[in-house]
């Protein structure tokens, strides 16, 4: 018998999603979880995800808990015992968040940190026990709104134009990821690079003598480039992620001729030199075969296209500074099954009303996200005088000073559709009304 | 009879002051008034100070009340509320420093505005009252050391070469100012000049409508520019002024050819665009005859030269950020009169002792704040998202979070001898190791 809790509002319901990364997978999950009959198509053969550790914030976590998979994934994942700020030139530590019972009582969660290929897998597993239908090898081409539905063009992913099929459902979620095909139905842009690019790696921890014990979220900020490292299933691994300013990606911006590799491993190991030795000496664990240039996308104004939604990364794809990428997919699914469950228990289920409702609501939320990500980002990397009052300013926010800058993210729940009753939460948060992320003069 | 707090311990001790400034009158006064004989030879025909406004925090006050100067000063000054810092473009109160019973029961002591001139005019009336004797037109030429005192060659300074004398004094006071004679005997260097450049005026407040109810000390600080404004003479006068950074001494530093009138009206004109309308509006009651170009000098690691001792700006000329020059030439003045007047009263008077006490506190002190009035400057006039977190630290710190940052500024006393016991406090403090202020680099 299924431990999920599984309830029947949208039973009848056919939903179809597009994309099975970690949006895809939670938006199937908690549709099917209220009953809704839900297929989705992934074109990889097979369900993974780049990269390797993943942070869940209190936001995310009260999610997981309310879809049943709390056992499941603190039992994949790591509990650290808070998170820490340090400078990435002298080592001081300059704010520690505590994730203790005060923290826990305040935000109604923990905070966890888990594989990406774990917490997908664990998705994937509960959403197929809920009852959807998970396709791999299915590239989704089209979809055209029809009277009270949605057609869904479908083909083989392994023989691109055989196997085409058209299936019509009542709505059509695009979690089809920031290369989304779908939101060209939207806009024609192209994501934003932010001249970051990010090395990882993870290590066996009994391996690394010098990190033994590591039971916290640390982060080294400094200078045009941070460092971070945390344990993942249950202490086993050491995440560590490094992230740098690309010089030849900036100089190459400016001469209007981007080089294809910016931030190769050569870059990586002249991007720390004003660092403390520790960090130096820590880059030589990174794997040198990947690197993800860090890139988000303009926010939107519209993510519905009649019956299509975008959702996910597809939507609103942000720079990874506030560590709330995929909460903001799973946030975007249970708004779509909370709404739709709400208006089925009241009588009056209309799929329209319901996408132009979780919309309203999420668009601004995830806006916020996107902008505060970045002007986050341009704040650890702050040199000279500015860094030494943002070392200040942290140290004065130390304890629960920090809840304050805090509550908006990971306080949020979907149901207060609190963006519905004030979108103006999602312009650039008031402070930051003269700050223009200007990314195209930044850095000369 | 005298009013002044007169004592005997320097009787029949004989000290040449060469500057008639602020300095050189609050050396006099304060060694007059412990009984030594002091001749002070100012080579301007009369004593005057240019610039208009001046700030003496409650380091300089408690000064000024030993020196039974009080009634005075405060009938000739104005005695601000508070001090406001507001950003320039938004106009918003980042933080105020309310200068109430709290702040006096902390400081020991208020916070008080005047014109230089006021200033100094109290400080040469009461000099010449305690008996020290004060000659304009007459310049200071060289000195010498000699057995257990020290030569001064005089001149006239209407008739360059004539009218000269040699005098022998036990010590010899260098308050020649920042562009000191005297300094030449420790170092070959020159004012290093910070790109900003200051406006000011005066003009009676109750022709402004706008600023009627002044009663506060308000810095607008903003990208690149500040602009200060209180009230002086008990509320009749207002006193402004305007500093912003010369785009053409960047420039033709960059060229190597900056120009002669860097920092010139049309300039002056240009500079504020980015800022509040009001402040822009204000620009019009500034003179537009006389612009000063800001500049400090390094700090020395020396200031005596046998019986001859650098003091006052000539000494240690600061950028104005912490409002700080005269009040640390007042203590300069403070400290030789006192450790002398200790070391007379343990029968143990030895000059050259004397000197070196009051070099090796004073020195790291004035060190100290001329680095970190570099710093201020530079915390002043960010952009951007410095600004931004800037003024986030600014309203943290507001009430008394700011007590912190200013103790050691305003609660110094040259009679603790604390800058003897650790003269590690004149580094650069600790938080700000890893701040250079390297002009020559700035603003590329």
């Amino acid at each position: 018998m299924s431990h999920l809790p599984k309830t029947n509002e949208l039973e009848g319901q056919k939903i179809i999603i597009s994309g099975g990364g970690i949006g895809g997978a939670a938006g199937a999950l908690a549709l099917a979880l209220r009953g809704a009959d839900v297929t989705l198509y992934e074109r990889a053969p097979e369900f993974k995800e780049v990269g390797a550790g993943l942070q869940i914030g209190p936001h995310g976590w009260r999610m997981l808990e309310s879809w049943g998979l709390l056992d499941q994934i603190v039992a994949a994942g790591f509990l650290p015992e808070d998170m820490q700020f340090r400078d990435a030139i002298t080592r001081e530590t300059i704010l520690t968040l505590d994730f203790d019972e005060e923290f826990q009582k305040h935000y109604g969660g923990r905070y966890l940190v888990i594989h990406r290929s774990d917490l997908l897998s664990i998705l994937v597993k509960n959403a197929i026990e809920a009852g959807a239908k998970l396709h791999n090898g299915v590239l989704v081409t089209d979809s055209h709104t029809i009277d009270n539905g949605i057609e869904v063009d479908i083909e083989s992913a392994v023989n691109p134009g055989e196997d085409k099929e058209t299936h019509i459902a009542d709505i059509f979620l695009a979690y089809d990821g920031i290369h989304s095909v779908m939101r060209k139905k939207v806009v024609e842009d192209e994501p934003v690079a932010s001249s970051y690019v990010a090395y990882r790696g993870t290590s066996k921890l009994a391996d690394e003598p010098e990190m033994q014990g590591l039971k916290s979220v640390i982060g080294y900020i400094g200078p045009h480039v941070h460092f971070i490292q945390y344990p993942l299933r249950g202490g086993d691994l050491l995440n560590q992620v490094a992230v740098f300013e690309s010089k030849r990606y900036l100089e190459g911006r400016e001469a209007g001729n981007i080089p294809e590799d910016w931030g190769n491993p050569e870059e990586l190991e002249q991007a720390y030199g004003h660092c403390d030795e520790f960090i130096q000496s820590r880059l030589g664990t990174m794997w040198r075969n990947n690197w993800w240039q860090m890139s988000d996308r303009e926010p939107l104004t519209q993510w519905k296209v009649g019956r299509m939604l975008l959702v996910g990364d597809a939507a609103h794809p942000p720079l990874q500074y506030l560590a709330s990428g995929a909460v903001m997919a799973m946030e975007d699914a249970e708004a779509i099954a909370l709404f739709a469950a709400d208006a089925a228990k009241a009588g009056n289920l209309d799929w329209d009303a319901v996408l132009s409702e979780v919309e309203a609501e999420r668009l601004p939320r995830t806006k916020r996200i996107q902008t505060v990500g970045r002007f986050w980002g341009e704040l650890w990397h702050l040199d000279g005088t500015s860094r030494l009052i943002r070392n200040e300013l942290f140290r004065q926010a130390d304890r629960t000073g920090w809840f304050r800058y805090a509550d908006w993210l990971w306080g949020y729940d979907a149901s207060k559709r609190e963006y519905i009753a004030d979108p103006s939460k999602g312009d650039v948060p008031q402070g930051l009304e003269e700050w223009r992320y200007a990314l195209l003069e930044q850095n000369k």
